[in-house]
């Protein structure tokens, strides 16, 4: 018989919840027209993709003219910061300037260093020891060129969760005290907040209030919903340039044939993880504190908890530094050989880089630790709807045969 | 009992076929992994997507590293234009030009007009009456600057076949002649040659050497395949930026998780097709006859066919213009109502702009008529797999109960 295999990688994807499914198949094979169409077969569609879309704006708290419906979370962060800094450039700002922080997804950092290619500037807001960014900082980089500010609701490495509320406060505060000497361009209403909230939506309430920011990026594949699939919600006061262009879907912000099944199944996905929000959250904070006090006592000397502080980071994240000489993609290999699937950094920074993860060193560079050495021997666990306590303890076993 | 409808716009939108349906639903609930995961689940989800890779190259006679999925056939048109001038800037050529014509997708117009704005310049080359391009009026734009000729394989209007082997052969030949006295940038290979091909591949073969091009569009929603995945098959000697970022995958051309379902079933649609186009183009290329023979004995008068000689285009698209006063969205709109499904113009300019066809506007142009007034009251009838005989009588029904 087959061995089941332990599956501790939601943060990397999520399985498609089958309800969700089913309100996605009546829109493949069947009533399957171009929402651009003028007949009725299109009419149809269009109003299934608007009811899709007041239902996601109304989980945001926004208009439902503020969803924009994008190929995913990726394409969303680089609709957010190219538009915006195409835009201020067409407006006149030679060189606009960006904020964020040193931990955020690949997503919105390359995004960020290609505009200084194209004439703009980037500030990195170093993150502390904790993680957190200190909305201090944030003040501090603040400059009349300033256009955007983009920081991660919730980490995707290390889940730890970051305070836009505070963020946006001391962004409102530099716009009332110095919008008679900004350029001339405060009119716009410059700098705009914009945050990457993917790895949210399951744990966390996403109302654009709740954080006071002006954009914000959803993503299908991290909620149990289609693949291929993410939202860009953008304030209408916004000024942005769409970077696919010909069709004028998306009221011109995104080009391209409407994915009518994943824009249901998106809608479907995030009512549902919205409903089942509470539930979950205090399933799996039980099953984190379970976990982090299994590994202290099992692993007093060589494995200390990244995100030690369950209340600063989202249910569903564990990250370990191992400190016996192993390099975390080695120890992943040998987890996944015991039947255990788990990550080393983020997905979407294996492929490119990383034998290391740059979260944990920009953690451990604010630490001022001598040691630094969990930047390389770090390993991410991420729960979901399927992850039992039975999964915990398979891993703790695991665990035990690698780490002597 | 409900009437069945007629739907005639298979060049809008196709069903998904139920075979490729079912190809992609074990990449959905159950297999559903980051294909960058290092774990066995990604290592399955990587598998899958490189022999989705492979199948799809083997139908292009390319190399598999040259397929780069999308989220749709728009993206991939942005890309290859944006993209391609995008690199061009950065090699230094600061006004690139672009060669393409008036009768092109909107992702496309819409993408090479932008270009101006960022320097860039665009020769829209007029195509003939026919709706056919002279690949003598392309060779007459070329320039040293010239970095990219796109012209659509099948029109997405009119269905017509443009000659692009003979435009392969200008462009070679202007490269051959004009070699030594082209810009420093000539090793770079300037200029590429791109085609839509999204409407080409259930009637015509789409392998790079027939046609002679560098890159090609293709999209998942025109060929019985899922929605939000497109192609863009670029041969690795060309130079081009990403226009999405952040994660390396799709070899640094297009970030974002790969959406494992949707290229599964892309490869699975297109495989299919192909089986099916020789058999399909006949079966169509019989209905379209019959079609248009009875609308000729049907309508002597004030019915035109746009595309009469059946070997330009493909076999699956009957353009009429109706010369009776009404306007093609009245028309079209009368149809719905009485059952038919049918199109006036592409559905991707019904958004935007269009009472009136730019398409046949621009034929209209080339043939020096009088008349002009096919351009406001043109439809579109586009036929598929589940069109039949019975379907077409029951449209010229209709339609002599509109067309007086």
């Amino acid at each position: 018989m087959r061995k089941k295999r332990v599956y501790l990688d939601y943060a990397a994807a999520t399985p498609l919840d089958r309800r969700v499914a089913k309100s996605m198949r009546p829109f493949e094979s069947e009533k399957f027209a171009n929402p651009a169409s003028v007949h009725n077969e299109g009419i149809v569609a269009r109003r299934v993709v608007a009811q899709a879309r007041t239902e996601v704006a109304r989980l945001l708290n926004v208009r439902s003219e503020e969803i924009i419906f994008t190929g995913g979370g990726t394409e969303a962060d680089n609709l957010a910061i190219t538009g915006i800094v195409e835009k201020a450039r067409e407006k006149g700002i030679a060189a606009p300037h960006i904020i964020t922080t040193n931990i955020e997804h690949p997503a919105i950092l390359e995004t960020c260093r290609r505009v200084t290619k194209w004439g703009g500037s980037v500030t990195f807001v170093p993150v502390q020891a904790s993680g957190l960014v200190d909305p201090k900082h944030i003040a501090a980089a603040l400059k009349p060129e300033t256009v955007l500010v983009s920081v991660q609701l919730v980490n995707s490495e290390i889940g730890i969760i970051q305070p836009l509320r505070a963020i946006a406060t001391v962004i409102a505060e530099y716009k009332a005290t110095h919008g008679d000497t900004l350029s001339a361009f405060s009119e716009l209403g410059y700098p705009y907040f914009h945050t990457d909230a993917s790895q949210a939506p399951n744990y966390l309430d996403i109302s654009f209030q709740k954080y006071g920011v002006d954009l914000m990026t959803l993503d299908g594949v991290k909620i149990y919903g289609p693949k291929g699939i993410g939202v860009l919600a953008i304030k209408r006061q916004v000024a942005i340039a769409p970077i696919i262009v010909g069709g004028g879907q998306e009221r011109g912000m995104r080009a391209g044939t409407e994915n009518v099944p994943a824009i249901v199944g998106f809608a479907a996905a995030l009512t549902r993880t919205v409903q089942l929000r509470e539930k979950e959250t205090e399933r799996l904070r039980g099953l984190q504190k379970y976990f982090i006090q299994n590994l202290k006592e099992n692993f007093p000397r060589n494995v200390s908890i990244i995100n030690d502080d369950c209340q600063k980071s989202v249910p569903n994240n564990v990250t370990i530094c191992v400190r016996n000489g192993q390099e975390a993609e080695l120890l992943v290999v040998r987890l996944d050989a015991l039947g255990i699937a788990c990550s080393a950094g983020s997905a979407c920074t294996n492929l490119s880089t990383a034998t290391y993860s740059y979260v944990i060193e920009a953690l451990e560079t604010a630490s001022l630790s001598v040691l630094n050495d969990c930047k390389s021997s770090s390993i991410r666990f991420s729960f979901g709807r399927g992850t039992t306590r039975r999964d915990l303890d398979l891993t703790l076993i695991a665990l035990r045969s690698i780490i002597k």
